[in-house]
Protein backbone atom coordinates (compact mmCIF):
# COMPACT_ATOMS: atom_id res chain seq x y z
CA UNK A 1 0.00 0.00 0.00
CA UNK A 2 0.78 3.68 0.29
CA UNK A 3 -0.13 6.28 2.56
CA UNK A 4 -0.40 9.78 1.23
CA UNK A 5 -2.05 13.15 2.72
CA UNK A 6 -2.45 17.26 1.70
CA UNK A 7 -3.71 20.08 3.74
CA UNK A 8 -5.59 22.88 2.32
CA UNK A 9 -4.62 25.74 4.58
CA UNK A 10 -5.45 29.29 4.85
CA UNK A 11 -1.02 29.61 4.71
CA UNK A 12 -0.46 27.01 1.65
CA UNK A 13 -0.50 23.40 1.38
CA UNK A 14 1.08 20.69 2.72
CA UNK A 15 1.74 17.19 1.23
CA UNK A 16 3.37 13.73 2.52
CA UNK A 17 4.03 10.68 1.00
CA UNK A 18 5.50 7.46 1.66
CA UNK A 19 8.40 5.23 -0.50
CA UNK A 20 7.08 1.78 -0.29
CA UNK A 21 5.80 -0.07 -2.92
CA UNK A 22 4.82 -4.05 -2.07
CA UNK A 23 3.50 -6.71 -4.54
CA UNK A 24 3.76 -9.09 -2.35
CA UNK A 25 5.80 -9.60 0.85
CA UNK A 26 9.07 -10.69 -1.34
CA UNK A 27 9.23 -7.70 -3.91
CA UNK A 28 9.11 -4.76 -1.40
CA UNK A 29 10.40 -1.37 -3.33
CA UNK A 30 11.10 2.34 -2.42
CA UNK A 31 9.25 4.50 -5.10
CA UNK A 32 8.89 8.34 -4.67
CA UNK A 33 5.02 8.81 -4.97
CA UNK A 34 5.50 12.22 -4.82
CA UNK A 35 5.64 14.17 -8.03
CA UNK A 36 6.21 17.55 -9.14
CA UNK A 37 6.16 18.70 -13.02
CA UNK A 38 8.78 21.53 -14.56
CA UNK A 39 4.97 23.88 -15.63
CA UNK A 40 5.23 27.57 -16.73
CA UNK A 41 5.91 30.36 -13.87
CA UNK A 42 2.48 30.98 -12.71
CA UNK A 43 1.80 27.67 -11.66
CA UNK A 44 2.93 24.62 -8.95
CA UNK A 45 1.45 21.34 -9.48
CA UNK A 46 2.36 18.49 -6.67
CA UNK A 47 0.79 14.98 -7.57
CA UNK A 48 0.74 12.19 -4.94
CA UNK A 49 -0.33 8.62 -6.38
CA UNK A 50 -1.12 5.54 -4.60
CA UNK A 51 -2.54 2.64 -6.23
CA UNK A 52 -1.03 0.19 -9.40
CA UNK A 53 2.44 1.23 -10.02
CA UNK A 54 2.78 0.66 -13.65
CA UNK A 55 -0.27 2.90 -13.68
CA UNK A 56 0.62 5.62 -11.88
CA UNK A 57 4.44 5.66 -13.51
CA UNK A 58 2.53 5.75 -16.66
CA UNK A 59 0.12 8.45 -15.82
CA UNK A 60 3.24 10.58 -14.60
CA UNK A 61 5.19 9.69 -17.68
CA UNK A 62 2.05 11.03 -20.08
CA UNK A 63 1.86 14.29 -18.10
CA UNK A 64 5.63 14.97 -18.80
CA UNK A 65 5.13 13.61 -22.40
CA UNK A 66 1.87 16.03 -23.20
CA UNK A 67 4.28 19.03 -21.48
CA UNK A 68 7.55 18.23 -23.50
CA UNK A 69 5.23 17.94 -26.61
CA UNK A 70 4.83 21.17 -28.25
CA UNK A 71 2.37 19.77 -30.70
CA UNK A 72 0.17 18.60 -27.96
CA UNK A 73 -1.96 21.80 -26.62
CA UNK A 74 -4.02 20.27 -23.45
CA UNK A 75 -1.17 20.18 -20.95
CA UNK A 76 -0.48 21.18 -17.76
CA UNK A 77 0.02 24.80 -18.87
CA UNK A 78 -2.88 24.72 -21.08
CA UNK A 79 -5.51 25.39 -18.01
CA UNK A 80 -6.52 28.58 -15.98
CA UNK A 81 -7.94 26.93 -13.18
CA UNK A 82 -6.77 23.70 -11.07
CA UNK A 83 -10.26 22.34 -11.52
CA UNK A 84 -9.99 21.70 -15.03
CA UNK A 85 -6.38 20.80 -14.96
CA UNK A 86 -7.29 17.88 -12.80
CA UNK A 87 -9.39 16.79 -14.77
CA UNK A 88 -6.86 16.58 -17.70
CA UNK A 89 -4.79 14.71 -15.01
CA UNK A 90 -8.06 12.22 -14.16
CA UNK A 91 -8.54 11.80 -17.73
CA UNK A 92 -4.90 10.35 -18.44
CA UNK A 93 -5.46 8.10 -15.53
CA UNK A 94 -8.67 6.04 -16.41
CA UNK A 95 -7.36 5.92 -20.09
CA UNK A 96 -4.11 4.51 -18.58
CA UNK A 97 -5.99 2.17 -16.71
CA UNK A 98 -8.87 1.13 -19.72
CA UNK A 99 -5.72 0.69 -21.83
CA UNK A 100 -4.77 -3.03 -19.76
CA UNK A 101 -8.38 -3.57 -18.54
CA UNK A 102 -8.98 -6.20 -20.65
CA UNK A 103 -5.89 -8.16 -18.96
CA UNK A 104 -6.82 -7.98 -15.60
CA UNK A 105 -9.12 -8.80 -13.23
CA UNK A 106 -11.36 -5.84 -12.25
CA UNK A 107 -9.45 -2.98 -9.93
CA UNK A 108 -6.16 -5.28 -10.57
CA UNK A 109 -4.38 -2.03 -12.49
CA UNK A 110 -6.61 1.26 -10.38
CA UNK A 111 -4.61 4.14 -8.75
CA UNK A 112 -5.64 7.07 -7.08
CA UNK A 113 -4.02 10.43 -7.18
CA UNK A 114 -3.92 13.95 -5.09
CA UNK A 115 -2.95 17.13 -6.56
CA UNK A 116 -2.37 20.18 -5.59
CA UNK A 117 -1.08 23.20 -6.02
CA UNK A 118 -1.68 27.18 -7.50
CA UNK A 119 -2.28 28.99 -10.52
CA UNK A 120 -1.37 32.44 -9.94
CA UNK A 121 -4.58 34.43 -9.71
CA UNK A 122 -6.21 31.83 -8.04
CA UNK A 123 -6.16 30.52 -4.50
CA UNK A 124 -4.73 27.17 -3.86
CA UNK A 125 -6.23 24.08 -3.69
CA UNK A 126 -6.16 20.54 -4.01
CA UNK A 127 -8.04 17.43 -5.13
CA UNK A 128 -8.52 13.57 -4.61
CA UNK A 129 -8.67 12.11 -8.08
CA UNK A 130 -10.47 8.35 -8.17
CA UNK A 131 -9.55 5.96 -9.97
CA UNK A 132 -12.66 6.44 -11.99
CA UNK A 133 -10.94 9.80 -13.12
CA UNK A 134 -13.26 12.11 -11.63
CA UNK A 135 -12.56 14.10 -8.75
CA UNK A 136 -13.45 16.11 -5.43
CA UNK A 137 -11.95 19.32 -3.21
CA UNK A 138 -10.61 19.64 0.07
CA UNK A 139 -13.32 21.67 2.24
CA UNK A 140 -13.35 23.92 4.62
CA UNK A 141 -14.67 21.72 7.04
CA UNK A 142 -12.22 19.18 6.14
CA UNK A 143 -9.23 20.52 5.11
CA UNK A 144 -7.37 17.36 4.45
CA UNK A 145 -7.11 14.51 1.65
CA UNK A 146 -5.84 10.85 1.72
CA UNK A 147 -5.02 8.15 -0.61
CA UNK A 148 -3.76 4.57 -0.05
CA UNK A 149 -3.66 2.91 3.95
CA UNK A 150 -5.57 6.27 5.01
CA UNK A 151 -7.30 5.13 8.54
CA UNK A 152 -4.22 4.93 10.97
CA UNK A 153 -3.31 8.69 10.43
CA UNK A 154 -6.89 9.99 10.29
CA UNK A 155 -7.77 10.69 13.84
CA UNK A 156 -5.08 12.95 14.42
CA UNK A 157 -5.79 14.85 11.69
CA UNK A 158 -9.39 15.05 12.45
CA UNK A 159 -8.50 16.66 15.30
CA UNK A 160 -6.16 18.74 15.13
CA UNK A 161 -6.03 20.33 11.42
CA UNK A 162 -8.34 23.35 10.52
CA UNK A 163 -7.85 26.05 7.63
CA UNK A 164 -5.90 28.26 10.17
CA UNK A 165 -3.87 25.70 11.09
CA UNK A 166 -0.20 27.39 10.72
CA UNK A 167 2.02 25.49 8.33
CA UNK A 168 4.95 23.99 10.46
CA UNK A 169 1.84 22.64 13.20
CA UNK A 170 0.20 21.06 9.91
CA UNK A 171 3.49 19.96 8.61
CA UNK A 172 4.38 18.50 11.89
CA UNK A 173 1.01 16.83 12.34
CA UNK A 174 1.23 15.15 8.67
CA UNK A 175 4.40 13.49 9.97
CA UNK A 176 2.87 12.03 13.51
CA UNK A 177 -0.35 10.93 10.58
CA UNK A 178 2.41 9.85 8.47
CA UNK A 179 4.62 8.03 11.89
CA UNK A 180 1.14 6.48 12.99
CA UNK A 181 0.91 4.66 9.45
CA UNK A 182 3.91 3.37 9.28
CA UNK A 183 4.22 2.20 13.00
CA UNK A 184 0.77 0.22 12.52
CA UNK A 185 0.83 -1.22 8.79
CA UNK A 186 4.12 -2.36 7.60
CA UNK A 187 2.74 -1.51 3.92
CA UNK A 188 3.19 2.03 4.66
CA UNK A 189 7.54 3.27 5.02
CA UNK A 190 9.92 5.12 3.99
CA UNK A 191 11.62 7.42 2.90
CA UNK A 192 9.23 10.31 3.93
CA UNK A 193 8.89 12.96 1.36
CA UNK A 194 7.47 16.48 2.99
CA UNK A 195 6.50 19.70 1.05
CA UNK A 196 5.14 22.98 2.63
CA UNK A 197 4.26 25.57 -0.08
CA UNK A 198 3.16 28.76 1.12
CA UNK A 199 0.15 30.21 -1.28
CA UNK A 200 1.49 32.74 -3.70
CA UNK A 201 4.67 31.88 -3.52
CA UNK A 202 4.74 29.18 -6.76
CA UNK A 203 8.50 28.45 -6.78
CA UNK A 204 9.40 29.29 -2.90
CA UNK A 205 8.38 25.80 -1.28
CA UNK A 206 10.17 23.49 0.74
CA UNK A 207 11.06 20.21 0.03
CA UNK A 208 12.40 17.53 2.98
CA UNK A 209 12.46 13.75 2.82
CA UNK A 210 13.39 11.35 5.54
CA UNK A 211 15.42 8.43 5.17
CA UNK A 212 14.40 5.66 7.14
CA UNK A 213 16.08 6.06 11.23
CA UNK A 214 16.61 9.94 9.87
CA UNK A 215 17.27 11.63 13.21
CA UNK A 216 14.28 14.59 12.88
CA UNK A 217 12.03 11.52 12.21
CA UNK A 218 12.93 9.30 15.17
CA UNK A 219 12.86 12.15 17.78
CA UNK A 220 9.68 13.28 16.27
CA UNK A 221 8.38 10.18 17.00
CA UNK A 222 10.25 9.62 20.08
CA UNK A 223 8.65 13.25 21.29
CA UNK A 224 5.19 12.11 20.58
CA UNK A 225 5.03 8.58 22.09
CA UNK A 226 6.62 10.23 25.19
CA UNK A 227 4.32 12.98 25.23
CA UNK A 228 1.41 10.95 24.43
CA UNK A 229 2.12 8.89 27.64
CA UNK A 230 2.40 12.20 29.76
CA UNK A 231 -0.79 13.25 28.45
CA UNK A 232 -2.69 10.39 30.26
CA UNK A 233 -2.18 12.50 33.25
CA UNK A 234 -4.12 15.12 32.14
CA UNK A 235 -7.39 13.00 31.35
CA UNK A 236 -10.32 12.42 34.07
CA UNK A 237 -10.02 10.03 36.81
CA UNK A 238 -12.55 7.16 37.62
CA UNK A 239 -14.57 7.58 40.05
CA UNK A 240 -12.28 5.35 42.64
CA UNK A 241 -9.30 7.02 42.07
CA UNK A 242 -8.07 9.94 43.96
CA UNK A 243 -9.20 13.19 41.77
CA UNK A 244 -12.08 11.38 40.24
CA UNK B 1 -19.85 -2.13 11.97
CA UNK B 2 -18.32 -1.98 15.62
CA UNK B 3 -15.38 -1.72 17.13
CA UNK B 4 -14.12 -4.02 20.35
CA UNK B 5 -10.95 -4.21 21.89
CA UNK B 6 -9.19 -5.63 24.77
CA UNK B 7 -5.76 -6.05 26.30
CA UNK B 8 -4.24 -8.45 29.03
CA UNK B 9 -2.56 -6.29 31.17
CA UNK B 10 -0.02 -8.14 33.64
CA UNK B 11 -2.40 -6.82 36.62
CA UNK B 12 -5.46 -7.66 34.45
CA UNK B 13 -7.85 -7.76 31.36
CA UNK B 14 -9.47 -4.30 30.01
CA UNK B 15 -12.49 -4.74 27.62
CA UNK B 16 -14.02 -2.12 25.75
CA UNK B 17 -17.02 -1.86 22.87
CA UNK B 18 -19.37 0.34 20.78
CA UNK B 19 -22.82 -0.20 20.86
CA UNK B 20 -23.93 0.88 17.55
CA UNK B 21 -24.98 -1.71 14.47
CA UNK B 22 -26.10 -0.57 11.59
CA UNK B 23 -27.63 -2.43 8.41
CA UNK B 24 -27.72 0.51 5.76
CA UNK B 25 -27.30 4.52 6.82
CA UNK B 26 -31.33 4.30 7.66
CA UNK B 27 -31.35 1.10 9.63
CA UNK B 28 -29.12 2.31 12.55
CA UNK B 29 -29.68 0.64 15.96
CA UNK B 30 -27.85 0.42 19.77
CA UNK B 31 -27.22 -2.91 20.58
CA UNK B 32 -24.26 -4.20 23.50
CA UNK B 33 -21.39 -5.46 22.30
CA UNK B 34 -20.43 -6.87 25.99
CA UNK B 35 -21.68 -10.08 27.08
CA UNK B 36 -20.80 -11.59 30.39
CA UNK B 37 -21.83 -15.24 30.94
CA UNK B 38 -23.46 -16.48 34.84
CA UNK B 39 -21.01 -18.94 34.92
CA UNK B 40 -19.53 -20.91 38.43
CA UNK B 41 -17.89 -18.94 41.18
CA UNK B 42 -14.58 -20.04 39.71
CA UNK B 43 -14.28 -17.91 36.43
CA UNK B 44 -15.36 -14.81 34.48
CA UNK B 45 -16.09 -15.09 30.72
CA UNK B 46 -16.46 -11.81 28.77
CA UNK B 47 -17.20 -12.04 25.75
CA UNK B 48 -16.87 -9.00 22.76
CA UNK B 49 -18.92 -9.44 19.37
CA UNK B 50 -18.59 -7.87 16.37
CA UNK B 51 -20.15 -8.79 12.91
CA UNK B 52 -23.43 -10.05 11.85
CA UNK B 53 -26.24 -9.45 14.97
CA UNK B 54 -27.90 -12.24 14.29
CA UNK B 55 -25.08 -14.21 14.26
CA UNK B 56 -23.70 -13.02 17.17
CA UNK B 57 -26.90 -12.73 18.98
CA UNK B 58 -27.54 -16.35 18.17
CA UNK B 59 -23.65 -17.34 19.58
CA UNK B 60 -24.81 -15.76 22.77
CA UNK B 61 -28.49 -17.44 23.40
CA UNK B 62 -26.69 -20.80 22.19
CA UNK B 63 -23.99 -20.42 25.12
CA UNK B 64 -26.83 -19.25 27.42
CA UNK B 65 -28.81 -22.36 26.35
CA UNK B 66 -26.49 -24.47 27.30
CA UNK B 67 -25.25 -22.87 30.47
CA UNK B 68 -29.21 -23.62 31.60
CA UNK B 69 -29.57 -26.98 30.18
CA UNK B 70 -28.57 -29.58 32.67
CA UNK B 71 -28.14 -32.45 29.88
CA UNK B 72 -25.28 -30.48 28.13
CA UNK B 73 -22.22 -31.13 29.79
CA UNK B 74 -19.44 -29.24 27.19
CA UNK B 75 -21.04 -25.60 28.59
CA UNK B 76 -18.73 -22.61 30.16
CA UNK B 77 -18.57 -24.49 33.12
CA UNK B 78 -17.30 -27.87 31.69
CA UNK B 79 -13.59 -26.38 30.75
CA UNK B 80 -10.84 -26.23 33.19
CA UNK B 81 -8.93 -23.15 30.95
CA UNK B 82 -9.83 -20.47 28.54
CA UNK B 83 -8.01 -21.96 25.43
CA UNK B 84 -11.18 -25.17 25.26
CA UNK B 85 -13.71 -22.56 26.26
CA UNK B 86 -12.84 -20.29 23.37
CA UNK B 87 -12.60 -22.98 20.83
CA UNK B 88 -16.20 -24.17 22.23
CA UNK B 89 -17.62 -20.93 21.39
CA UNK B 90 -15.60 -21.03 18.03
CA UNK B 91 -17.51 -24.39 17.17
CA UNK B 92 -20.93 -22.37 18.47
CA UNK B 93 -19.99 -19.46 16.20
CA UNK B 94 -18.76 -21.54 13.15
CA UNK B 95 -22.03 -23.49 13.64
CA UNK B 96 -24.47 -21.15 13.34
CA UNK B 97 -22.71 -19.30 10.44
CA UNK B 98 -22.72 -22.78 8.61
CA UNK B 99 -26.57 -23.18 9.17
CA UNK B 100 -27.40 -19.77 7.22
CA UNK B 101 -24.69 -20.56 4.41
CA UNK B 102 -26.64 -21.74 1.65
CA UNK B 103 -28.97 -18.13 1.90
CA UNK B 104 -26.36 -15.77 1.93
CA UNK B 105 -23.44 -14.56 -0.24
CA UNK B 106 -20.45 -15.96 1.26
CA UNK B 107 -19.72 -13.68 4.21
CA UNK B 108 -23.04 -11.48 4.81
CA UNK B 109 -23.39 -13.78 8.35
CA UNK B 110 -19.92 -13.58 9.60
CA UNK B 111 -18.92 -12.86 12.92
CA UNK B 112 -15.70 -12.26 15.09
CA UNK B 113 -15.08 -12.30 19.17
CA UNK B 114 -12.92 -11.21 21.47
CA UNK B 115 -13.37 -13.39 24.34
CA UNK B 116 -11.64 -12.88 27.92
CA UNK B 117 -11.64 -14.33 31.16
CA UNK B 118 -10.04 -16.30 34.06
CA UNK B 119 -10.64 -19.25 35.25
CA UNK B 120 -8.96 -19.68 38.96
CA UNK B 121 -5.80 -21.09 39.15
CA UNK B 122 -4.88 -20.09 35.26
CA UNK B 123 -3.91 -16.76 34.50
CA UNK B 124 -6.39 -14.14 33.14
CA UNK B 125 -6.44 -14.22 29.25
CA UNK B 126 -7.83 -12.68 26.01
CA UNK B 127 -8.71 -14.34 22.55
CA UNK B 128 -9.77 -13.44 19.31
CA UNK B 129 -12.24 -15.62 17.81
CA UNK B 130 -12.40 -15.77 14.17
CA UNK B 131 -15.11 -15.97 11.18
CA UNK B 132 -13.75 -19.19 10.94
CA UNK B 133 -14.27 -20.30 14.50
CA UNK B 134 -10.84 -20.75 15.12
CA UNK B 135 -8.46 -18.36 17.59
CA UNK B 136 -4.98 -16.65 18.56
CA UNK B 137 -4.11 -15.26 21.69
CA UNK B 138 -2.97 -12.01 22.72
CA UNK B 139 1.28 -11.82 23.19
CA UNK B 140 3.49 -9.94 25.10
CA UNK B 141 4.43 -7.99 22.12
CA UNK B 142 1.39 -6.91 21.28
CA UNK B 143 -0.93 -7.16 24.52
CA UNK B 144 -4.25 -5.95 22.48
CA UNK B 145 -6.72 -7.62 20.73
CA UNK B 146 -9.26 -5.57 18.46
CA UNK B 147 -12.12 -6.46 16.49
CA UNK B 148 -14.31 -4.62 13.79
CA UNK B 149 -12.99 -1.04 12.11
CA UNK B 150 -9.57 -1.34 14.04
CA UNK B 151 -7.57 0.63 12.08
CA UNK B 152 -7.96 4.30 13.51
CA UNK B 153 -7.96 3.19 16.88
CA UNK B 154 -4.72 0.88 16.89
CA UNK B 155 -2.18 3.71 16.42
CA UNK B 156 -2.60 4.79 20.04
CA UNK B 157 -2.56 1.19 21.21
CA UNK B 158 0.64 0.34 19.19
CA UNK B 159 2.08 3.62 20.95
CA UNK B 160 0.86 2.96 24.78
CA UNK B 161 -0.05 -1.04 25.70
CA UNK B 162 2.44 -2.84 27.41
CA UNK B 163 2.00 -5.59 29.67
CA UNK B 164 2.89 -3.53 32.53
CA UNK B 165 0.83 -0.61 32.07
CA UNK B 166 -1.19 0.29 34.87
CA UNK B 167 -4.93 -0.20 34.29
CA UNK B 168 -6.48 2.61 34.85
CA UNK B 169 -4.03 4.08 32.33
CA UNK B 170 -4.70 1.55 29.67
CA UNK B 171 -8.71 1.97 30.56
CA UNK B 172 -8.03 5.65 29.35
CA UNK B 173 -6.10 4.55 26.47
CA UNK B 174 -9.01 2.19 25.55
CA UNK B 175 -11.29 5.31 25.71
CA UNK B 176 -9.21 8.09 23.58
CA UNK B 177 -9.20 4.93 21.07
CA UNK B 178 -12.69 4.28 21.28
CA UNK B 179 -12.84 7.88 20.80
CA UNK B 180 -10.54 8.13 17.84
CA UNK B 181 -13.12 5.16 15.84
CA UNK B 182 -15.95 7.27 16.56
CA UNK B 183 -14.56 10.71 15.82
CA UNK B 184 -13.67 9.30 12.36
CA UNK B 185 -15.77 6.70 11.25
CA UNK B 186 -19.85 7.07 11.66
CA UNK B 187 -20.18 3.26 12.27
CA UNK B 188 -18.86 3.23 15.80
CA UNK B 189 -20.89 4.89 18.25
CA UNK B 190 -22.09 5.36 21.86
CA UNK B 191 -22.99 3.95 24.01
CA UNK B 192 -19.19 2.91 25.25
CA UNK B 193 -18.57 0.05 27.61
CA UNK B 194 -15.61 -0.39 29.49
CA UNK B 195 -14.90 -3.28 31.85
CA UNK B 196 -11.89 -3.88 33.87
CA UNK B 197 -11.08 -6.74 35.60
CA UNK B 198 -8.09 -7.03 38.10
CA UNK B 199 -6.19 -10.81 37.71
CA UNK B 200 -7.58 -13.19 40.80
CA UNK B 201 -10.81 -11.35 41.07
CA UNK B 202 -13.50 -12.96 39.46
CA UNK B 203 -16.52 -11.45 40.13
CA UNK B 204 -14.97 -8.00 41.27
CA UNK B 205 -14.96 -6.24 38.00
CA UNK B 206 -15.51 -2.82 37.64
CA UNK B 207 -17.93 -2.11 34.73
CA UNK B 208 -18.65 1.84 33.29
CA UNK B 209 -21.05 2.93 30.38
CA UNK B 210 -20.66 6.05 29.17
CA UNK B 211 -24.11 7.19 26.92
CA UNK B 212 -24.07 9.55 24.22
CA UNK B 213 -22.89 13.09 25.65
CA UNK B 214 -21.89 11.45 29.14
CA UNK B 215 -19.64 14.38 30.54
CA UNK B 216 -16.51 11.54 31.38
CA UNK B 217 -16.35 11.09 27.80
CA UNK B 218 -16.98 14.02 26.34
CA UNK B 219 -14.38 15.50 28.75
CA UNK B 220 -12.13 12.96 27.89
CA UNK B 221 -12.28 13.33 24.29
CA UNK B 222 -11.59 17.56 24.72
CA UNK B 223 -8.64 16.95 26.92
CA UNK B 224 -6.93 14.41 24.49
CA UNK B 225 -7.57 16.73 21.92
CA UNK B 226 -6.56 19.76 23.49
CA UNK B 227 -3.49 17.98 24.82
CA UNK B 228 -2.96 16.95 21.46
CA UNK B 229 -2.90 20.49 19.61
CA UNK B 230 -0.37 20.89 22.60
CA UNK B 231 2.17 18.42 21.94
CA UNK B 232 3.27 19.55 19.07
CA UNK B 233 5.23 22.53 21.17
CA UNK B 234 7.35 19.06 22.22
CA UNK B 235 8.19 17.56 18.28
CA UNK B 236 11.53 18.82 16.97
CA UNK B 237 11.32 22.33 15.28
CA UNK B 238 12.38 22.54 11.42
CA UNK B 239 15.51 23.95 10.45
CA UNK B 240 14.17 27.33 9.43
CA UNK B 241 12.35 27.55 12.73
CA UNK B 242 13.82 29.23 15.39
CA UNK B 243 15.50 26.26 17.75
CA UNK B 244 15.23 24.42 14.51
Amino acid sequence: MTYCLAMRLDAGLIFASDSRTSAGVDNVSIYSKMHRFKTRDDRIVVLLSAGNLATTQAVVNQINRDLDNPEIERDLNHFSNLDELTSYVGDISSAVQEAHADQAEQSAFTASFILGGQILGRAPDVFLVYPQGNHIAASKQRPFLQIGETKYGKPILDRIIEPSTAMEHAARCALVSMDASMRSNLSVGPPIELLLYEANTIDQYRELRFDEGDPFLRETSKAWTEGLDALFAYLPRFYWEPGG
